[in-house]
């Protein structure tokens, strides 16, 4: 047995690890850039030891430029170094974003002694990075500080607010580790992870094998279930890394932390997603397969007449029943029910909706949580997407912010 | 040879075709139906003499009992009536749906010497048809009036604007026939041909085969390759109609008058688009296959970011090069250009937007009408897809609309 304990100090509480930022202005100059005023644009995390390193990337074709020279280096490298930048994704800068990072960690290694140096990076697509400026960080940042807070507002974008959560593990032999994760992401999201970076840290002893198949495992529960709006990037990166440090790792327990802490940053993105004001779980049952399940579900959460009638908070489920027919899954009007939380709102018996489960419907959806789940009627098959609302400041920050 | 001459009296200038709407008051009781106030609810088309049908219905499984009904004649069946009411959907209704319609038909027939009537319906999910409402239309409905303006309103419901078109075509031989059109459409409306009724009814002597050939070729090529948000609906449909009066057919000048019909009345929905304010064209390629150009032309049309972009006048490109990158296609950045109208915009030589081309870019973007266009670099695959901007009047339609 094993006991998962919050903690309050971020990134701070994993052994071994340092994290800092600091700002080198590297805001565009477009006046619509509408990024808020973050204290911070280039950030680092590291450890005193070399860590193993699991990663996932974006599916985008067009991977960014720190994607590739990630990429580059052998398979199964121990790294203890990760340079963070915003405000500029060096993405579709070819073979010049690869050789300007390259120019960034030489610098680098000239003031800190660094083992195989990866970066990531957020931001406007299509310009090569200040790498003068980024240079100049290095003259700034304290490498020896463990400033979480900092480093997590760094990284924001659009984010409202910053994504940082740890958690301590207690064996049941009074040993322990921990896990750390700083996150960054509220725009464009998607089942297939878009434009968002999630650092995990841990101190587990824990099998670079173990570290591969368990980050596959939570994203795929986690950051790929969720949706703000169906769009992918070039950037998205999720990077798990281990020091070992705390020599102890149990299996089982580091499985069920890493699945928390994904599946809790991600809510928080969601919460976050760019005007939104609800998060809804999306669950559809009974399809024939887990496939069809996962179509459906992806089709509700990405659904635009879905996410403006649940800003309206109309419960208008002929929105719901429609996508569930568009997205091509095997399905029939008089074997479907749909259920908001506990309330059964359409089936085969129970077609228009009286003004009294109306009312309860409408109470239901003013929530800022709550789940549509559809059965389909027909199988086993289910799955579970998340989505949020799409209402007016959505609009008003993706026209105007140059992301 | 022959030419094509467009008419301004819709339905009128085809021979034999009668049309008309009443008001039999089918609105809603909810306060936000957002339905603008239209003199009409029930309208009908007719023909003197019984006409060949030809059709292309909505994908969406979920089809409305009017498109059920339809499909319960034999094929190649021969009608001289459609009934069609907005407000009501007729959708998710069950067996009940059809039966109302056939309750709906008798009635007619007690009133009206009909052969195979069919109906189309548009509006709310969810609601059985107002039975005895509709009914009553019959008592009120000229059935010799020819009132192309009242009918072509009368379905409308988000829509801004009436669209109809007609056009005569006249031969060499000094025949002449005549192909008339009205739609409705604004929100909904996806490379699936979603929520948009259309009505094409024609005097020319043309058979049923070349009727149903054209028909789907025409709807390929106009209103399944427009976008406003890429939901697909329970009742989209198109009809072809001819009683074959003019007794005189040329089917080169058939198509070519059907093609162009269909395509700009596509054009007029997707304009109409809610709260759009530009048409934007996405071709795409060189793309490796035309599959591959379809699949990442339909992506640009439907990104809500590129639509939001759109819509902030944000010459943006590294949202285009995104989108094209998530669509999953094959593409490599230094073989890939983008143009807007004809400035080339991105290309390997050619990545940063200096102030000069973003000036420029910017002017193409404030037109209502240009063209963006991609070129993947890789092989002869080919498709341009049609879209529109989103902007804050698309989540006021659609948050506060029961459709």
């Amino acid at each position: 047995m094993y006991k998962i304990t919050p903690q309050n100090n971020g990134l701070a509480s994993v052994q071994g690890f340092f994290c800092a930022a600091t700002n080198v202005g590297m805001r565009t100059n477009h006046a619509n850039s509408g990024m808020s005023d973050i204290d911070g644009d280039v950030a680092f995390i590291r450890s005193e030891t070399a860590c193993d390193i699991s990663t996932v990337f974006t599916l985008n074709k067009f991977q960014a430029a720190p994607i590739r020279h990630f990429q580059k280096y052998p398979k199964n490298f121990k790294t203890d170094f990760i340079l963070i930048n915003a405000k500029n994704a060096n993405a579709m800068t070819g073979e010049k974003g690869i050789e300007d990072i390259q120019t960034i960690m030489s610098a680098l290694s000239s003031k800190h002694k660094v083992l195989n140096p990866v970066m990531s990076s957020t931001g406007v697509i299509g310009y090569r990075l200040p790498v003068e400026k980024i240079i100049s960080a290095f003259d700034m940042l304290d490498f020896n500080a463990i400033d979480s807070d900092k480093t997590a507002r760094a990284i924001m974008t659009t984010d409202q607010f910053k994504k940082e959560l740890s958690y301590k593990i207690e064996l049941d032999d009074g040993s322990s580790f921990n896990i750390a994760a700083i996150c960054k992401g509220a725009g464009m999201i998607n089942p297939a992870m878009a434009t968002m970076l999630c650092f995990i840290v841990s101190d587990a002893d824990i099998p670079k094998s173990d570290m591969d198949e368990m980050l596959t495992a939570a994203t795929e529960q986690s950051f790929n279930k969720i949706s703000v709006d169906g769009d992918t990037s070039t950037n998205d990166t999720v990077m798990l890394l281990s020091n070992k440090l705390s020599k102890t790792y149990n299996k089982e327990a580091f499985k069920e932390a890493l699945e928390k802490i994904s599946f809790e940053l991600a809510m928080m993105v969601l919460r976050d997603g760019e005007g939104a004001s609800k998060v809804v779980e999306f669950e559809v049952k009974g399809a024939k397969t887990v496939e069809e399940a996962k179509r459906a579900s992806t089709a509700l959460s990405n659904s635009l007449l879905v996410k403006t009638a649940l800003f309206g908070e109309d419960p208008n489920w002929g929105r719901i029943a429609s996508t569930i027919g568009a997205s091509g899954i095997e399905c029939s009007e008089d074997k479907f029910t749909i259920h908001y939380d506990n309330l059964l709102i359409y089936s085969n018996d129970f077609r228009e909706l009286d003004p009294k489960r109306e009312k309860e419907a409408y109470n239901i959806m003013k929530q800022d949580r709550f789940r549509i789940s559809c059965d389909i009627g027909l199988g086993d098959g289910e799955y579970t997407a998340y989505g949020c609302d799409l209402g007016y400041e959505y609009v008003k920050i993706n026209a105007e912010y140059r992301s």
